[in-house]
């Protein structure tokens, strides 16, 4: 696979609310293309960063892309420490000057001196013409590689680099077709899932495999590249249908939806519709629910009962019970599953009671002690669960597996 | 002044839709005890490419921080490059393998074989407590530079990067007295609210002002460096006084603390409590409130009544009321406040309707329309808003106008 390094170049991309999205933009147009993105980098209007970047990129990767530093202004560095490290000329292009020149004319302007610097071009180098902006880019084929400087403004860059770019780069690459499949998991941490598929995946060699995990979430994503669609496909499929039996009940999507995308997908399918009632999840399942598009169709109600009274009034469970099994206990979850189900008459009615913490912990019930609950037509299933980490945590691996609770029950529906 | 280069090490963050937030966080920690980040780069779960990348920071730059690659698979190459490029002996350490087994062994779980890598360490490496997960960080004194390396999670890096690594990098830096001031605001733009400091702060250009802006909050920060503490706390004083002053009702904290915190704050100095009726945030506004730690001493219970048979049911809305006003009222909005008020007997109870989007707007209501209602003993404070954006920040803001009205009410009890 055709691989390519960006640079991005400006001092401000070094402060810290700066985000890159211009490399985000190239890698996503890149990659759509076969061509894989090995290492970025980000360095000020500094020309010593930036010659040893370009120096190390230069030695190990056919294509380089440089954003920003092709301004008028002294920080501008870009053009002359490329032309060093290529050994280049810089010389006037007298057809950008005088493009330069009509621009500022068209606006009544007269063009302060230093935009002369715009017209420097690299000897040799192929101009790749701004039509939103005064600094041409720059097209350079070294001796190994190939060298792109693009202007840092998104409203240049972009249009510069889908017109002017893409057609050479396509060529480059080769025409490589790439298949793609996801795999979104849940129930599995990531060392036992790795564990479980390393030895399937270390077999393809010819598929990049790439876990992501968050909490309560392992991601799997292959690639492949081959000539043609239909071989890169059958290579990424070969994987993946290993992947898939090895996985099965873990996967919950092969898209890039969210668990809670899925199960709002499968509650419309059944014609389903769904309430909750919370405890130390305090909403979020609520909240993750109806975080999606259209949940009104299925999400009925919830509530939040956080203090043992308010399970007493709002869920009416019995206070014996409370007393003699506690809060956070089977019992308990199993109560607010049924009577949300009940009280709002869903299809399905979902109950949580933990202990998200810091404090509230015991012996027998430790800090991440959740009981979940799901209430549907054919009866109610219920987990216990001890979730490690933070309050913030515990309870977003709480609502993980609730829903991933409900996935289950709505499948066997 | 001190300088020091981020290395991000990961294959999924050389994905299109990946912001490298790590990097942005460290940045602002580093320049905050004045340590200048010169250079980020990020490479993929390949031990080539950071191997060059390493190699080439520690010829330049005194402080080299690593983020990511010390997970338990194979992938997970840090630490093994890291020891190539320093000679270093990879050592298994008994302390922190014994930790990450009983980690395990409080969630009931074997300890996956593959694990026990997160318990290599560089020899001649100070650990560095992970108290939110199993890979340890590592603190390794180099000939010339100090290499820091902390694991990928933020939810790990940050703690551990402000407990262990921030005191001697502190040390490090030389010194400098630092005095800092932070002003936490709601219900301005940045636009709006910069054009009413800037006049101030540009007449103070011995302290760094920043602004981060969030979907309804502007953070103002001050920093102002000096040879002794007495003297940059008058420094930064002096700037904070004319801020506060121009800013004045739009402040909600003058500390890192969040607006549910402050509002928790309140609730306890108070001795008030807190129940809640949502239906546009579906669950946001509780999940927000019992987010906090202790919360459990004010947040009652909380009902969702997305659907207008629970606004019916649950709050008790007249549904005459619901059919000559709609759903999305003033009216229902106060109904739901006072009702879960007299419902669960709080001192405070806080109602939202609206139209969090994409459909569901209309001429008169557009997306975006929220109304908000908070009933305390003192009677019942109401606000429409039309929020722009997208269907979570619309209804991220509008928990967020609720948590500010519950602080107005609050303060003035």
């Amino acid at each position: 696979m055709l691989s390519a390094e960006i640079i991005a170049i400006g001092s401000e991309l070094l402060t810290p609310n700066f985000v890159d999205t211009n490399s985000m933009y190239l890698t996503r147009q890149l990659n759509e293309i076969g061509i894989s993105v090995v290492m970025k980098a980000i360095t000020g209007d500094d020309e010593n960063y930036l010659e040893q970047a370009l120096r190390g990129s230069l030695e190990r990767t056919p294509i380089i892309i440089t954003i920003g530093g092709l301004g008028p202004t002294e920080d501008d560095v870009t053009k002359k420490v490329v032309a060093r490290v290529l050994r280049r000329q810089l010389v006037l292009d007298d057809d950008i000057l005088a493009s330069i020149e009509k621009r500022f004319k068209a606006r009544g302007v007269e063009m302060p001196k230093n935009n002369a610097r715009q017209a420097l071009i690299l000897s040799g180098s192929e101009v790749l013409e701004n039509k939103n902006g005064t600094a041409p880019g720059l097209w350079i084929n070294a001796d190994r590689n190939h060298v792109v400087l693009l202007p840092g403004p998104p409203s240049e860059l972009m249009p510069m680099f889908e017109e002017t770019c893409i057609p050479r780069l396509r060529k480059l690459a080769g025409g490589m077709a790439l298949a793609r499949r996801i795999f979104r998991t849940t129930g599995l941490p990531e060392s036992a899932l790795d564990a479980r598929i390393a030895p399937i995946y270390q077999k393809h060699k010819n598929v990049q495999t790439t876990l992501l995990a968050k909490p309560g979430q392992v991601d799997v994503r292959l690639t492949a590249a081959a000539r043609t669609e239909a071989e890169a496909d059958r290579t990424v499929q070969d994987l993946a249908d290993g992947i898939e039996k090895e996985l099965q009940e873990f996967i919950f999507a092969k898209t890039e939806q969210s668990l809670e995308e899925i199960v709002g997908m499968h509650l419309v399918d059944k014609k389903a519709t769904i309430a909750v009632a919370e405890s130390c999840t305090g909403g979020m399942l609520a909240e993750r629910l109806t975080g999606v598009d259209g949940s009104s169709r299925y999400f009925l109600s919830g509530i939040i009962t956080y203090s043992n009274q308010s399970k007493i009034d709002l869920a009416g469970i019995p206070p014996l019970l409370l007393e003699m099994q506690g809060a956070v206990s089977e019992e308990v979850a199993r109560g607010l599953a049924e009577s949300i189900r009940e009280k709002i008459g869903t299809t399905i009615g979902v109950g949580i009671t933990g202990i998200a913490g810091p404090s509230g912990g015991s012996p027998e019930k430790p800090v991440g002690t959740v009981h979940i609950a799901v209430a549907g037509p054919g009866g109610i299933s219920h987990q216990r669960y001890v979730f490690p980490g933070s309050r913030d945590r515990i309870r977003w691996q709480a609502t993980q597996a609730a829903l991933n609770m409900t996935r289950r029950v709505l499948l066997e529906m």
